[in-house]
């Protein structure tokens, strides 16, 4: 059918208006609107088609006083045609307006129309409410972001993107634009690679950061730089990840920890209300990292809700209970209620902690008459009182309690928190809990590498006097490193950079770096520095996870474009793909098959 | 002795003003203001130093009335070093203003500095008149990026984007960033290829544009798309050409020519204003491709100045002069008082033409008493008088011709005419002049391949009936396509596109490209074709070039923080680089060795 349909050509049709726009005080006008036929029903006679664009949908009529040669071609229109109508706009009739529709009131009585282009019958339908498989609507990507609500999370995003960039304006930072094709960049994680042509056998690397190149641009006196700008990581894909990713990068001269956090806030809290009309906090608590493991387990905490974690290690210190006496650290949650968690339910719970580390997860239901648990038999009754006092526990309650190595114990109560926070209801929707986190140790332990690493980069500065503390207490070394965590996810971190060059040679050495390897991964950057660097810091926020918050979306895909799989490919274009043998041989590379494998290992 | 000092932290010291902003009426205010040494002089005692940052220079003073203490201290200050001052805002004593300074009539008297780095002796001054070589600079390019002329291109460069992306929100224009790893584009360019470590064997390409993701995004319903964005080429680099390159790209639902043309040059105009203060006309003239091929010579005319090319041939079709009377094409230009050129510029501008397939350059001086010239002899009286009719030609004049081939002759003698502009002295200083070109051909003719290519893209609309000729007269089968040339360059470039399937298979067809190749390269396009494209076009303007042209810098290297060389190096990173066996094992290819080329060709 659709194949024999001669399609119109635009001409000189304008739009009046989209199809969002039209009320009641619109009557009478004439009109033009463009867009797609979302839903076509046959009435009387007549044909209403809700035509759908960007703004929104407008029922416009197809009927005799409009224009009987238009209603008698009508007839082609299919769900997803692409028409072009004239006509007028008139109330709908008495008790037929749409109340839940803003353009509701009106209907658009068609006088002349344009077949724009026909369409196959989608493969799923396009509306909000949708069970085709992700991977279907990754392919049909084009048809998937037809949907309104999708397509509304990117009109949030760009909204949001220009709000930042108004308020960076305003604040005299200027927008740079560093390479692409760079070197590769020490953030730890893998490089995609780039092989060079001109220069066969070397690579460049996609930029994890423009880490280095913004600290440089310091140095070259721009004082206020800002970018939004997509970085690249070849890990394998969590759940929430993607290969390439978008950041808001920026940087600062001649100020400290306060002024990029208050910079940093005031942008958040500005773009939420210009974007969502989302009111944050005037001023974001903030916690130091010793607090936040202490009650959140975790160093980016949900403050949301309470549930706080309670340390009880020195109540049980002496317990009859080996599993409490004999580990380094206990603590326990109580959950107001929680005795009516079911067995099963517990032991599902179990086995969520054990993704962290942990060997069990230890609890006790609070009873009229009893505290029910596996091991409270265990427990003494000066134990039993310091545990009521330690952690308030009332009759109904369950306290789930985690022993043993400290990072273990926190990570694992940590994220149970999260969980018994969802299970019980304690979350409330659409609220937005900022919080900084500061104080952060400058190093953590590399269990496999057996050696410290830097825990944010090795271009942090140490806090004042803090340095000297590295030889004798390394892991006490604090940085000054800041981390914006909203609800319960670190949207941005930051630091002020280290700027003289005898410190960021004496953290190149802690951390293990030998001065070749310095000179030939940092060269340039310890040449920087030699010429006057500034004072510096700054702080990037990851946007795509930042949108996804504000939107409400479920994944980080449904706030990018053209987003990849866990696989890192693309079901749209089918990329990654294979290349002509010819464009191999320029760069002066070639597959490694598993039969050469064996040949050169 | 940099080595020996010790640094002063920051502390709570904030800036006040950058040290531009200093005025008469500001005498009297305490003041903190932080920045570079600049400059040192010691006079009488005292201590002076011009301090530089972002905003300008400001004369700071080290003397007793301000600060014994300070005034000791400063003997240490070196060139570049870097310093925070607090002080007193003082008018300079009479005669000693210096009106060329902005701040020129202040200086700050100061009572308190922190020496905040020191400086070693940079290897070339930090002057606006710089000698060092191009390579050295960018090997230091933070210091080259300090010279306050080259910095004002990146300020120019943000207000140019940020009036761009003002002027495309207020007309509902969403930003959407679209992937930078993805599918071999067919551009015609080679791509950059980033081998794929979970898909061993298969490679992502970087994007020469986001051509098909805007497309698909008009089919997704966004309406109006743009996206300030990285694109990549890899080819053997020309002067003025890097391997990545920002593009301003823009599409547009349900438009025609006129609406993209429109927006495009009200934009253009706008940012002209809003950045540099620059008055565009307020109408951008127009000229249709054959048209400027005709005065030109060229499609991207320079009409800042006239030199127009006049078509001889009906004057010469029957000279003596063999070289004309045999050529396809006569077209010649007059240079007014261009008979005083000497023999060496004449054999200068012979060799130039060479380089566009020219073999040789006819001429003629108008002398008083003869025309002399190497062929002048061969001319008749008609045909002299011809061409003084057709050329204009005055005594005193040079006329310059080129016969052959169109292409060839139009070529030679368009870029001649910028030569001439340039040596005569034609071409105004500081003018912007906007032109558009239309009515481009649909196909050019690649004579390597000996067969029609796109002369835009393959998704180029062709004009109403134009895709019918394509089988008799492909040469003059008409696009939808039009460009913007400023000054001669071309800045920006778009068409509408083909929004219906059966016109883009015919299209595949006419290119030569058979239907499994198109599928398997434009499979998902042709693919979303069928489910209601919405007519779309849209423009993408070259923005290094644009702000290039815009600053008045000599190259496009002035416009990029951190550029490539012509062998697309990194002189300041030293990318490209080699990468361990081990990162390339993981991607699934190695290197190929000149060896093991001869074992495996």
């Amino acid at each position: 059918m659709s194949d024999v349909l001669v399609l119109d050509r635009l001409d000189d049709w304008r739009r009046t208006s989209d199809c969002g726009a039209l009320r009641a005080a619109d009557v009478g006008c004439e009109v033009c609107l463009m867009g797609w036929a979302q839903f076509r029903r046959d009435h009387g006679g007549l044909i209403f088609i809700d035509l759908r664009d960007r703004g929104g949908l407008t029922q416009v009529v197809f009927c005799p006083e409009g224009s009987e040669a238009a209603l008698e071609r009508a007839h082609v229109l299919r769900t997803e045609y692409v028409l072009a109508v004239k006509g007028t706009v008139r109330a709908r009739p008495e008790g037929m307006a749409n109340p839940n529709m803003p353009t509701g009131a009106v209907e658009v009585v068609v006088t002349e129309f344009k077949l724009l282009n026909t369409a196959a019958t989608p493969p799923f339908p396009i509306e909000d409410r949708i069970d085709a498989s992700e991977m279907l609507r990754l392919k049909y990507r084009y048809l998937d972001l037809r949907r309104p609500k999708l397509a509304a999370n990117f009109l949030l995003r760009h909204k949001a993107v220009q709000s930042i960039r108004r308020y960076l304006d305003t604040l005299g930072f200027l927008e740079v634009e560093t390479p692409v094709l760079t070197k590769s960049t020490p953030e730890g994680a893998r490089d995609f690679l780039v092989p060079s042509r001109m220069t066969n056998g070397a690579f460049y690397a996609l930029p994890q950061s423009p880490q280095l190149f913004k600290q440089l641009l310091m140095m070259s006196g721009f004082d206020r730089y800002y970018q939004v700008v997509k970085c690249f990581r070849d890990e394998d894909l969590r759940a929430d990840r993607q290969p390439e990713f978008t950041q808001v990068d920026i940087e600062m001269s001649f100020v400290d920890e306060e002024q990029v956090m208050n910079m940093a806030e005031t942008m958040v809290r500005t773009m939420f209300k210009e974007a969502a009309d989302i009111a944050l906090p005037d001023v974001f608590p903030r916690m130091t990292f010793a607090e936040a493991i202490r009650d959140y387990g975790l160093d980016k905490p949900d403050i949301r809700f309470g549930l706080k974690l309670v340390d009880v290690s020195p109540i049980v210190r002496e317990s009859q209970f080996q599993v409490f006496a004999k580990a380094e650290l206990v603590k326990g949650i109580r959950v107001a209620g929680g005795a009516a968690l079911s067995r099963k339910e517990i032991d599902d719970l179990t086995e969520f902690v054990k993704i962290y580390g942990a060997k069990g997860l230890a609890w006790i239901k609070i009873k009229e008459d009893e505290w029910q648990s596996p091991f409270a038999k265990f427990l003494s009754d000066a134990e039993r009182q310091g545990l009521i006092e330690a952690l308030d526990i009332e009759v109904g309650d369950i306290v789930f309690f985690q022993a043993g190595a400290p990072d273990m114990v926190n990570t694992a109560l940590g994220y149970l928190r999260i969980q018994l926070g969802e299970r019980f209801g304690l979350i409330p929707e659409g609220t937005f809990a900022p919080v900084w986190v500061t104080d952060f140790p400058l190093l953590e332990y590399d269990p496999e590498a057996k050696r410290y690493a830097a825990r944010h980069h090795p271009f942090t500065a140490p806090q004042p006097g803090n340095l000297e503390r590295l030889a004798d207490a390394p892991a006490e070394a604090l940085s000054r490193a800041y981390d914006l965590v909203l609800n319960g996810s670190e949207i941005g971190g930051g630091s002020i950079r280290i700027h003289d060059r005898e410190t960021q040679k004496a953290m190149f050495a802690v951390l293990g770096i030998e001065a070749g390897e310095a000179e030939d991964k940092f060269g340039f950057l310890l040449r920087a520095l030699e010429y006057g660097a500034p004072p510096h810091g700054g702080i990037a926020f990851g946007l795509d996870r930042l949108i996804m918050i504000l939107s409400g979306a479920k994944s980080i895909r449904d706030v990018i474009a053209f987003p990849k799989t866990q696989k890192a490919m693309c079901m749209l274009t089918e990329a990654p793909g294979e290349v002509a043998t010819a464009q191999l041989r320029e760069l002066g590379i070639k597959l490694r098959t598993r039969d050469k494998d064996k040949e050169t290992p």
